[in-house]
C-alpha cells in the first residue's frame, strides 16, 4: 500500500505557514505502519491542483488532501477533484444547517459563497466537523481512497483521529500490530536521562526508544512491532519497567497526559482545592490548569496582581514587605501564597513573583523568580530559580516549574 | 518564471521533522517576487527521487533541491540528478580538503563514504559550505536552473543568502524592488471581507492581494514589484487606500502588530489603566496582554474566579445576582466589570463569564459567553456571544473577542 499527502494553498507556497499538517498526518500513518511516499504542496490554481490530484490518485492507494474547502473563490479542492471523480457534488444538509445556524446565532448575514462549504461528493462518507464549518469526506473510487480534510490544523486533527484513522485501519486491514507508548518525565534534563539509559538506548531494536525534549520536560517514545496485541504490550511493558527502575522518580505519566492534567488529577483524587497569586505569570498558571476539562471541581481562582498597588489591594501583601524586601523576594512570595489560600479559601495555593524582563525589575535581573507553595496547615515553602531566555520563555518556564513542584508535592501527600 | 522546491529525505515522510526549509526558501523567493508553484517531499528512493527531479525540471525554470547530499547510502540526490543531467560528477578539491582537515583536527578516522560529500557536477557553480561539509551547487542546463543545497537548515540558509539569492536575482533579472504589507482586520469574517473586495481581488496583478484567515482575524497581504522604492511604495499605498475606503473600520494595523499589542498601545497612548475579572477565560485575557513587553504601565491585574464562591469572595459579586440570574448572565458580567474597575482601581475593566464546555453550565450550552466592559464613568456595556468549537477554542475566541471590543472602544475614545 502507498499513501501520499497533498496540501492545497498558496499561503504555503508563499512561506506564510509551514506544512505541519503533512508532518502530523505522516506521524499518525507511520504509527500504523502505512508508508507515505510523497508530500506535495500546490497553490490555489485550478489546472495545477487538478494535475496534482491526477498524479497522486494514479500512483497511490490513499491520498490525503488538506485545505481548499473554505468559502472563497480561492478554495477549489472540491471542484478540482470533481473533474476527476465520477460523481456530482451535492449540498450536505446537516453541514448546511450548521453553517446557517452559526450566522443566525451570531446575528451576521451569511454571504452566498458560504453554501459552498457544505458541498460533498454524492457517494462520500461525510465526516462532521465539530471544530469548524466545512465537513471532511472520504471518497473511494478506482482503487484509490481520497480523503478531504480542512486545512486548519485543529479541525484536521480531530477528523483524522475520530474518523480517518479508524476507517483506514479497517479498509486496508492493517494487520501487523504497532504500539507506541510515550513515557513523560519532569525534573530531569534530556542529557542526564539519556546518560542514565545509555546502554538501553544503544542496544534498542524492538521496542525502539526515541528521546524527545520539550520545554522543561523530556519524553521517551517506545515503539514495538509484533504479531499480536499481547506481544506488543509485553515488549513495551518489559522495556518500560527497565526504564522506570532507573528514572521512575521523574516519570509522571504516559501518552497524551500533560503535567497540568496530572496535577489536576492528583488534586481531584486527594479532594484538594487550589488557588493562585500571580505576578509575572499574569494568570498563565490558572489559565493552563483551567484549560483542561474537569478543573472546576479543584480550581477556585487566581489573584493576578501586576503592580505593587494591586498586590496590596488584591493579595493584601503588607506594605512593609513591599518596602523592605520588594515584590521580587522570598518574603513576598510567601505572603502571596499564604494570603491566596486564605482569600480564595482553598487547601493549596501557589504564588509566582519575579522579573520576566527584558529589563531588570527592582534591581533583579530577568529570570529571577520566586515560587511559593502553601499547603493545608503545613509551613509555606518558597523556591528561588533563575531561568534563561526571552520574556515569554521565562514566564512559561516559571509556570511549568510551578506544576513540577506541585506534582512532586502532591504525589507524596 | 516558475520555481519549485524539492526536499529529499525519508525523515520528512515519517513526520520526524516538518519541511520548514521549503517555508523559509519560499519566503525569500516571495520577497523577490519569484512565484513558487510546488513543494514536493520525496523519500530516499532512487526511482522516486529521479522521477520527482524529472517532473520538476521539465515544468519549472528554477528547481531548488534540499537534502540528500550527505555521506550515507541513503543520500542520493547527486546520483539521481546525474541520470538527468548531461555532465559527470567530480571531486571538488577545496571541499575534499576541508573534509579531510575536519577529521584530522578531531583526531577521527575518515570513513571512505565521506569522499562522496565533495562530489559536484563538472560545470556547476560550487557554493562553499562554511557551516558544514557538503558544498551547495548551481547547475544550468536545458533552460532549467538546478540548485542543490544541504538539508540542515543553518547550512541551507547561509548558502541561500550568500550565493543563491544574488545569483537568481542576476540570472532572472528580477525587479529590483519588492515590498509587502500585511493589512490586519478584526471583527469581519474572511468571506465578508472578500465579498466587499471581490472586484479588487479579481483584477489584482501588481500589487497582488492574498487573504489569510486566522483565529478571529483576517489579514490581506499586498505585494508590489517595481523598479524603485518610490514606485513600490506608491503601488502599495494606492491599493491600501482603496481597500481601507471600503473596510477601514475593521483595520487595526499592518505587518507584525497583533490586536493585543494594539490594545496595549492605545491604552498607553491614552494613559489608561486596565484590569479584568475572568471566569471561563481563567486568566487568559490578562496573560495575553502581559505577554507583550511594556504592559506593566497599563495592566494592574485580574481577578480570576472560577467558582461562584470565589466570585462572591474575590470579585464581590452579590449573592442575589448569583441566585437570581446565575453566574452566566448579563447581570453577572456587568457587576464583574464594575467591581474589577473599583477593586483594582483602574480606568477600564473587562469581564468574561460563560460556559466553556464540554458540558452545559447552569443550563447554558457551551459557547454562551458574556463580556462586560466598564470604562471610566460611562455606563457599563455587556455583549452576548455564542462561540463554536471545543472548550479551548471557545476560551480563546472569547479572549480574542474581548480584545476586539476593547480595540473598537479605545480607538473612538
Amino acid at each position: 500500500m502507498k499513501a501520499e499527502i497533498v496540501a492545497v494553498g498558496t499561503e504555503l507556497l508563499l512561506g506564510q505557514i509551514a506544512n505541519t499538517n503533512a508532518q502530523w498526518i505522516s506521524q499518525q500513518l507511520a504509527s500504523y505502519g502505512v508508508p507515505v511516499y510523497f508530500h506535495t504542496v500546490v497553490g490555489d490554481n485550478m489546472s495545477r491542483v487538478k494535475h496534482t490530484f491526477q498524479t497522486a490518485s494514479s500512483r497511490s492507494d490513499l491520498v490525503i488532501i488538506t485545505g481548499g474547502l473554505g468559502p472563497t473563490e480561492d478554495d477549489m479542492t472540491r471542484e478540482a477533484a470533481q473533474t476527476l471523480l465520477k460523481q456530482e457534488l451535492i449540498e450536505h444538509q446537516e453541514s448546511m444547517a450548521k453553517i446557517e445556524q452559526y450566522y443566525l446565532r451570531n446575528d451576521r448575514e451569511m454571504t452566498v459563497n458560504n453554501r459552498k462549504q457544505s458541498r460533498v461528493f454524492k457517494n462520500a462518507k461525510v465526516l462532521p466537523n465539530t471544530e469548524g464549518m466545512a465537513p471532511g469526506q472520504i471518497v473511494e473510487e478506482d482503487d484509490c481512497l481520497w480523503v478531504f480534510l480542512p486545512g486548519v490544523p485543529s479541525e484536521m486533527k480531530v477528523l483524522m483521529d475520530q474518523h480517518v484513522l479508524p476507517y483506514i485501519k479497517t479498509t486496508f486491514q492493517l494487520h501487523s500490530q504497532i504500539k507506541s507508548e510515550m513515557l513523560r518525565f519532569i525534573g530531569i534534563g534530556e542529557s542526564t536521562l539519556e546518560h542514565q539509559l545509555s546502554d538501553l538506548i544503544a542496544e534498542q531494536s524492538n521496542p525502539t526508544i526515541a528521546p524527545l525534549a520539550s520545554e522543561g520536560e523530556v519524553a521517551l517514545r517506545l515503539t514495538a512491532a509484533g504479531n499480536s496485541d499481547e506481544e506488543v504490550h509485553r515488549l513495551i511493558d518489559t522495556k518500560k519497567q527497565q526504564i522506570l527502575s532507573r528514572a521512575g522518580e521523574y516519570y509522571y505519566g504516559s501518552d497524551e497526559i500533560t503535567i497540568e492534567e496530572k496535577v489536576r488529577d492528583l488534586l481531584k483524587e486527594k479532594e484538594l482545592t487550589i488557588g493562585a497569586a500571580e505576578s509575572l505569570t499574569g494568570g498563565l498558571f490558572m489559565e493552563r490548569l483551567i484549560s483542561f476539562q474537569g478543573a472546576s471541581s479543584v480550581c477556585k481562582g487566581s489573584l493576578v496582581a501586576y503592580t505593587p498597588e494591586a498586590k496590596e489591594k488584591v493579595i493584601e501583601v503588607p506594605r512593609f514587605i513591599i518596602n523592605d524586601f520588594g515584590t521580587i523576594s522570598e518574603e513576598c512570595a510567601e505572603i502571596m501564597a499564604l494570603n491566596a489560600q486564605r482569600i480564595l479559601d482553598t487547601d493549596l495555593a501557589i504564588s509566582f513573583t519575579g522579573a520576566a524582563g527584558p529589563d531588570a525589575s527592582e534591581g533583579h535581573a530577568p529570570g529571577i523568580v520566586y515560587i511559593g507553595i502553601q499547603s493545608c496547615n503545613e509551613p509555606p515553602e518558597v523556591h528561588q530559580f533563575h531561568f534563561d531566555g526571552s520574556r515569554n520563555k521565562i514566564r512559561h518556564r516559571t509556570v511549568k516549574k510551578g506544576f513540577e513542584l506541585l506534582y512532586h508535592h502532591l504525589k507524596n501527600k
